[in-house]
């Protein structure tokens, strides 16, 4: 019996996102029947968390157990070739039997990206959200730097979520501009439902000069869904890194 | 009756080229029909040159004779308004009556872009041509410059190519490498059928060391298309710019 866990990166426009659904077409469903094709077993695979419908991956981690004799340095390859072209294996490990890709995940970082040009970018439509309004970039970035640290996210996760607390730490933010665009980095320990996308959709309202970076930390303290700004798009979002110890 | 000069972007990857074809399905086509909702006239468009079916454009030109009074500032957000997201008009400008779009350009960029990453960029896998291999760069940008100047480029022309002289001046040539990357511009006065396609196809016999940049420049001088290597796929290219008096 072996533990085999794999970094893999996804473009989720076609998907319903990561986690199996009644209706089929999700990340999930594609690699677990690739999998059966390649090693004739029926494997589970555990991710480090789903991502929503439209959200990529760029390096989304699962494993899983099998009985499958396939040299470690054969897997990816093998199994890429059984793969649709937008979700590719980037590598493949053998981990120890305990490795849990959720359990043991201690932090994970999300990039949000935003199209600030005019017109969209066609080569980046599928992967920036495009918000072509003049934004107040330093006054965004201040706002992003109140999510640092622990904080309880309540107002920036999605009124369906069911967790028993909405305590989180956030580790690192990061606000990148360049001609064009906005890339926004978050890292935390963990992350609600929606959070990211909340953050940024009440991040735009700062930028477009509706409230202030003030604001945005009363709306943070508020512990209050409603007080915040919109989700943003779900296609704009990354899954950009796992890690583990 | 007015000359609109337009600047557009779009992703190939859907179209049979940009030249209208019987078989329809080309940027021209999507072009010509919204701009027959826009004004209601039916509307012929002259392009810079052609692309291929696959090829990308981030800086085509066209331009059209119209006896639309619609305003120029808002041309371009109306014609989007009514193209598919894979099309962006990025600019539209009234020039004179006598302005040609292909027999004015003094200048065209070509860039091809490799995807040299062990397993391929999901987000770039329609724009970057995927070749996994280890490549001598330093050699590839040698062999490059070989290509600039006057030369009789029969080698890297199509065999299907009908043009009296194979004879194009070829101005300047860059190679970028970066983190799983590689751009290469080639910017001229004009180019031959899948000639910015047969350098790069021949570029990566260089870079896997089958020929040196020596050859490459016997290849060249040679004018004998069968010398020169295969035609490099269609998805890495991107018609950068075109440039006017």
């Amino acid at each position: 019996m072996r533990n085999i866990k794999m970094i893999v990166s996804y473009d989720g426009t076609k998907y319903y996102g990561f986690q199996t659904q009644p209706i089929g077409n999700t990340i999930q469903d594609i690699i677990e029947q690739a999998l059966q094709v390649l090693t004739g077993e029926k494997i589970s695979i555990t991710a480090s968390g789903r991502t929503d419908a439209g959200v990529h991956a760029r390096g989304q981690v699962f494993n899983f157990i099998t009985m499958s004799p396939i040299p470690i340095e054969r897997w990816a390859l093998a199994l890429n070739s059984r793969l649709p072209r937008d979700i590719r294996i980037q590598r493949a490990d053998e981990v120890s039997l305990d490795f849990h890709s959720s359990h043991f995940a201690i932090r994970k970082t999300y990039r949000y990206s935003i199209d600030t040009n005019k017109f969209a970018d066609v080569f980046e439509r599928h992967y920036r959200f495009h918000y072509p309004m003049p934004l107040r970039v330093l006054e965004m970035r201040e706002a992003l730097s109140k999510v640092v640290g622990e904080h309880d996210f309540t107002s920036f996760a999605s009124q369906r979520s069911t967790k028993p607390t909405h305590v989180r730490t956030i580790l690192d933010v990061r606000l990148e501009e360049d001609v064009g665009k906005i890339d926004i980095f978050v890292t935390g320990n963990g992350f609600l439902y929606n959070m990211v996308r909340i953050i940024v959709g009440t991040l735009l309202w700062v930028g477009e000069g509706k409230i202030t970076a003030a604001d945005f930390e009363r709306i943070l303290q508020a512990a209050d869904r409603s007080a915040a700004g919109p989700t943003a798009m779900s296609h704009g979002l990354v899954l950009w890194e796992v890690e583990y110890e």
